[in-house]
């Protein structure tokens, strides 16, 4: 098959999602020359295979795809991020193991058995919850992204930082989320009239402290207890969190505790100090919930190198905090002409949401770039507009687009556009 | 809260779905009598957590949360069965370490470098697919299960076998599945004319080998290379296996290795002295391709002892080779009264769909049962439909309904209704 002018989209070779699931023929295959039946067996097909086991674990060739811890102060190893492996995954679902980590004093070994979330302060009856007595409460789950909104904070530096897409934007990931909503308990303690927020404790040695509108407790908050399936991990919150669909990852605490039913928000220095976005004219930006339409191409990206000229799926992930994504946007020309992806099947709500593009790259020089549209018409900025307002200090809620270039050697590296 | 008539809508307590999400109020919290500030902070916020890790570890307190390997035949390690363990599941995604297996000679150590997918026979060009050379083909991922049709085959025993969810409806999971799509691949190989059917075999020690329709291959079958986001694990076909959405799972041949298009059936083992259904007048059918519709109660469930009398939530998951489930019925009494359950946000193609319902147990026996129902209309059968036709030494394809039994002291056992 050959390109038509019918099948290119736009500049540089991109081509159009219409004829994307066409696009790969010629891509690859060696034309087998001996009889297939003539082909010896291999190795591993002449014994018996290894035992049936009690966990299927990844194979080892696959080591390299695992997080990347970083600590973020001098002599801790619970206080940091690790990132997920984002340009080694395809799909939408994170691995748990894989999903990111973002902690301020480590991983609490709690005991489930002891464990109590209590909900107090404006209400008629202050409760206690063993995980025994949520067991018996109504449960809903649903396929969401949770992001950490420091996430592609390095966006921000004044060069291009050179790492692989996780180390720039792997503190975002998908899970089926599980649990009971919060409304339910709320409703059992009884809210008192005045209440306007909640403050949400986790039980590490940190206490994360974080202030939450009712308004959003009551839409769609979920005391989560299960993550693709099976209960929490505990580097991701076990035995409970708070999970707030499409809202900032720090907000969703783990280990949850205590909630304290408000008339206002406590202040605390996790949403004062930090995840506040300080502006060029000196004003911090307090409580910014959602997080922005983003998008960024996994797939190629800085350590998948490209090989021989011809064609090549552009892949990555797009999301919302406002809703569903409605389309992506991709140029390979460095922003002179754009066509649309293709979305795999299953668009949910606030969650990642996989594209794709076939691209007929000739060989020369490229810059290729993603572009994300939500539900309610937000459009993911260009980076020269999200740094306008902002203070280049601060470093939270970065949604940019990512602008990938790949060279004449097929290597891609991290570029402003 | 107390019960009124109209929440009332089936027999022996069942509550509408309506009124699901408040049905689970006084549920079993505890009322707080101290100050919640008056709470000690327990050992474990005392002492910094442990340190960030490159792959998230489910807890120690979860350890019981595996498959459970049985051999198949006596000496070997290889050839039997693992089975998912649903009663602690919640949601619809199973944690890719979970998925059932089902081996025929072990699992295979496949050097992904050295593996390769020959696609022979009645085609225009014989080619030989590295995993390199498919990296460049256009995929696509959607949420979908996968089943065994030997799952449920206990449920042909005259007598009620007792054991866990698992140990009678394990080998059903969901996942992620991504890849490339076969009719991609075909395409560029050139099938000639006359081509109705195409046999795959696997790269494990026993060969598994089955025939396919093409008109499957060309609808929605892919080459997987994906599950959950990740590389597929070794036990579940790494580092590529044919997947056919809603099919039963032994044609969905693990370690592909070769495809060959042909005019008619290979009538290999695995598709007539195996998987294939013997009737009581003597005959028996062969290719019973797509899973009948199907549901099961995995909350409560044998070994997920009841307690105090009160509000639970039944819960459970129901799938359909043909499509989506269009709705899930419940009882409490055996069969006499049923009311619809609640079906969780995602209810995807060919998917696990989560079902639940709030019973308001009083404390007496009782037998509970789901009814799965399809979007194209088929209704799960009964038992004694299932058996009519059948010979009791087959068990493939079993999707009837299931009854649990609920003891006066809360113990959960398999009942024939």
């Amino acid at each position: 098959m050959t390109d038509t002018d019918e099948q290119l989209a736009a500049g540089n070779g991109l081509l159009d999602r219409r004829f994307f699931l066409r696009a790969g023929v010629a891509g690859g295959a060696t034309l087998l020359t001996a009889s297939a039946s003539a082909i010896e067996r291999e190795a591993w097909m002449k014994v018996p295979g290894s035992a049936m086991s009690e966990a299927g674990a990844s194979s080892s060739y696959e080591a390299h795809v695992v997080r990347a811890p970083i600590g973020s102060a001098p002599g801790t190893v619970g206080t940091g991020v690790s990132r997920t492996p984002l340009q080694y995954l395809d799909g939408i679902i994170t691995p748990s193991r894989l999903h990111f980590e973002r902690h301020h004093n480590g991983v609490p070994a709690i005991d489930p058995d002891e464990h109590r979330l209590v909900i107090h302060g404006l209400v008629e009856r202050p409760l206690s919850f063993s995980l025994d007595a949520l067991a018996r409460y109504p449960t809903v789950s649903r396929i969401q992204f949770l992001e950490c909104s420091g996430n592609s904070g390095a966006a921000m530096e004044p060069e291009p930082v050179q790492g692989s897409c996780a180390s720039i934007h792997g503190l975002v990931s998908a899970s089926e989320w599980g649990g009971v909503p919060l409304s339910v308990l709320l409703e059992e303690a009884g809210v008192k009239p005045g209440a306007k927020w909640l403050v949400a404790d986790g039980a590490d040695a940190a206490v994360m402290s974080r202030s939450v509108p009712l308004d959003k407790i009551m839409d769609d908050a979920i005391v989560a207890l299960y993550q693709n399936g099976e209960r929490l991990r505990p580097s991701n919150g076990y035995p409970m969190r708070l999970f707030l669909p499409g809202w900032e990852g720090n907000m969703c605490v783990k280990w949850l505790r205590t909630i304290k039913v408000v008339d206002q928000p406590a202040m605390t220095k996790d949403e004062t100090s930090k995840y506040s976005d300080l502006q060029k004219d000196g004003i911090s930006k307090l409580f910014t919930f959602p997080m922005g339409v983003k998008s960024v191409i996994t797939s190629p990206s800085p350590g998948l190198s490209m090989g021989s000229p011809g064609t090549y799926q552009i892949s990555g992930i797009a999301w919302s905090g406002a809703g569903k994504i409605a389309r992506v946007d991709i140029s390979t020309d460095g922003g002179s002409s754009w066509a649309e992806a293709a979305l795999d099947e299953h668009v949910m709500s606030k969650c990642l949401t996989r594209f794709r593009s076939a691209w007929r790259w000739d060989g020369g020089p490229a810059v290729i770039l993603s572009r994300a549209t939500d539900e309610v018409g937000n459009v993911q900025p260009t980076r020269e507009s999200v740094l306008t307002d902002r203070s280049p200090t601060t470093f939270y809620h970065y949604n940019g687009i990512q602008a990938w270039q790949v060279a004449k050697d097929g290597e891609v590296t991290n570029v402003y556009v």
